[in-house]
């Protein structure tokens, strides 16, 4: 067969995470590997109504083709929650629909990146983002990053002596897989560095409203006097993910791009969706319903990390999430955490091994908790299976 | 500001119907431009009933994050329905749920171009598959068509003499924007030709349901033996756009990178969505509900058409649709369509010019003619307020 396929599907795999998560569906199997929101918090009867009440009023329009930028009251919902959320300054006209904040990461490379571009991440960085930006075939290069975040001497380093760098992609707050936030300092001085090398930043913000504990932190878009900074925002966490609904905010001439990538890409987002999403945030009250999950994942948050405490073996490391749905451990380095997780899955419980999540490869003694999408008692039953098999692995190598 | 995009971003522009069809949007403008479906048809009342089903029967699933390839009895019922009326023999498992066959057409250009590659396209073609391929940097090369759609010897010349051809996009059913079909002798001339060169084809299908006379006629994909055919469908000409759901078939080995591709690019289309269009093929009568699109489209065109051969000054030719959406008009080659549009808004009445649908430019004489979107009454008045327009010009131009 001579079909030649472009050079860009030599790097492209389907996400491990994916086909890792269909070994985890066995009912039996506890699965802290995915990274969903707990189901039985969505809306569902509110839906019922909204759903009923949208077709009544103007089924016509909400089934029909309408404009590329987005539903007006939508973005208007959209843009005043960022300014109070993300102390931003912002109007409608600054946000673009997308399907999923993850259209927000692949309209990101195809507006930036040429073969060869450079991108730099935090060390390490969202898988789903990386596989996003690969499809433009540029060169990554990890920023080290410590428990506050990337490390802002490491990143000048980088800027200064680095050609085509094309944009700078950051989760700075609950980051996935770490969990980890940066500080207000941290975020002022990436500011005033990115303002002297003038590079477009994806700030990636599915999680930053899902806070537990201590202040909420100014967003990265909030704090750009130059319109440097692109903002993805997304439904998916805060409400629910089925709709496919996120957001990309950005100053005018790079948002005019996103809008002709969105109308090549696939016209529009769901004209219907985003009628019904707006309508649920004219008569319902989208901060309670954020409350009311923040509650939930806060306790499972407690209760895995306190029986990871109890059940842990010595000599693990691992981050405290002061939001978001993850905390990421790190082995001692002679343990290999795909190694681990085959015994793992023996044993009916499952995380993400780390090693994807950085984009160079060469890190394989990290793995990625998530405690959203699981009932409080399968949390501490998982955990000290996992403790377990992490114990049986540790005594093994050290007896070695 | 030192912000670079990527080079792809200088040849992309927003969609010039898009940007047209604001200028249309006045009430007192009757619009032949756009290409939209007759809202007056969509089935509110029965999605209202759906909507609250696929809410009741599992709510939470329907709001959750689900598979990249698509919900399982929606794939079901599309393989069904084109193993029905495009004669194929497929399965579930050769089908990628996209957010509308928009979305197949840019994971065409993804899975396939490289900057520089080759894309045949029949002249004219659907200026929204030439957007999404731009983004890939290809170039294009007409192949000339007659009325009965693209010329077989002209494309084997090409094919026999050019280098670097990765794939050929075709719409054989009532193309946008000439309304024109492949003859079923052209088919298999086609198929053959693309056997011996083994190149894969794009084939759009969006209106091929929608036939008002003559005989169905059998798709590429159905005489496809090696696997060569990627076919794109979409549920917003035969049921409604709003949900943007469409679909790609094509054999497992190039079905796999559009799905590779999918996931980079939004994970998946939305769950609910899929849930609500499958329930409503469980329940009601797709075929019926075609049915009434066909019959009120029928009378629409006749009427265009009835209505452009009492106004429409002679020396104009014209497309005599079969199905479809689309009529297309052929001006005197000294007439330039775009400069006319003008004065037909002076005139309130409105079409889209040909020359966008040309990728390699030249050719101004000629534009599109849309009947599925005015009610009876404003096609006769809109056509007649063309006619007189086009009277002018034509005199005016033959005593200059």
């Amino acid at each position: 067969m001579a079909i030649k396929f472009a050079s860009r599907m030599k790097g492209l795999k389907g996400s491990e995470i994916r086909e890792l998560l269909k070994l985890t569906e066995k009912p039996e199997v506890i699965s802290f590997a995915g990274g969903l929101p707990a189901p039985e918090l969505f809306p569902i009867e509110e839906m019922k109504k909204i759903s009923t009440l949208v077709l009544e009023e103007d089924g016509a329009s909400a089934l029909q083709y309408s404009t590329t930028e987005g539903f007006e009251p939508l973005r208007e919902h959209i843009a005043d929650r960022m300014n109070s959320k993300s102390k931003t300054n912002i109007t409608k006209d600054d946000i673009l629909v997308t399907n999923g904040s993850q259209q927000g990461l692949d309209f990101a490379g195809k507006v930036f990146l040429d073969e060869g571009d450079v991108v730099l991440c935090e060390s390490p960085s969202y898988l789903g983002a990386l596989n996003a930006f690969k499809a433009y075939l540029p060169k990554f290069i990890e920023v080290p990053t410590d428990n506050n975040g990337m490390i802002m001497e490491e990143l000048e380093k980088i800027l200064s002596t680095t050609e085509r760098i094309k944009m700078i992609y950051v989760i700075p707050d609950f980051q996935n897989p770490t969990g980890r936030t940066w500080p207000l300092e941290r975020r002022k001085k990436f500011i005033e560095l990115i303002e002297k090398y003038e590079i477009p930043v994806i700030e990636d913000n599915p999680y930053g409203e899902l806070r537990f504990e201590g202040d909420n932190l100014p967003s990265l878009k909030s704090m750009d006097k130059k319109g440097l900074v692109i903002y993805l925002g997304t439904f998916s966490k805060i409400f629910c993910p089925g709709y496919r609904l996120g957001w990309t905010c950005a100053s005018p001439a790079i948002l005019q791009k996103f809008v002709f990538v969105k109308q090549g890409s696939d016209l529009q987002a769901s004209t219907i969706s985003q009628r019904e999403v707006s309508k649920f945030m004219d008569i319902y009250d989208l901060d309670e319903h954020v409350e009311k999950i923040k509650s939930v994942y806060r306790v499972r948050r407690d209760l895995m990390l306190q029986t990871m405490k109890e059940t842990f073996p010595e000599g693990l490391e691992y981050t405290y999430p002061e939001g978001g749905l993850f905390t990421w451990v790190e082995l001692p380095s002679h343990l290999d955490a795909k190694e681990i997780m085959a015994k793992c899955l023996e044993n009916d419980v499952a995380y993400v091994p780390g090693a994807s999540f950085f984009p160079n490869g060469g890190k394989t003694n990290h793995f990625r908790l998530n405690y959203s999408n699981m009932p409080d008692d399968k949390i501490v039953e998982g955990i000290k299976r996992l403790g377990a098999v992490l114990k049986e692995f540790m005594v093994e190598k050290s007896n070695a």
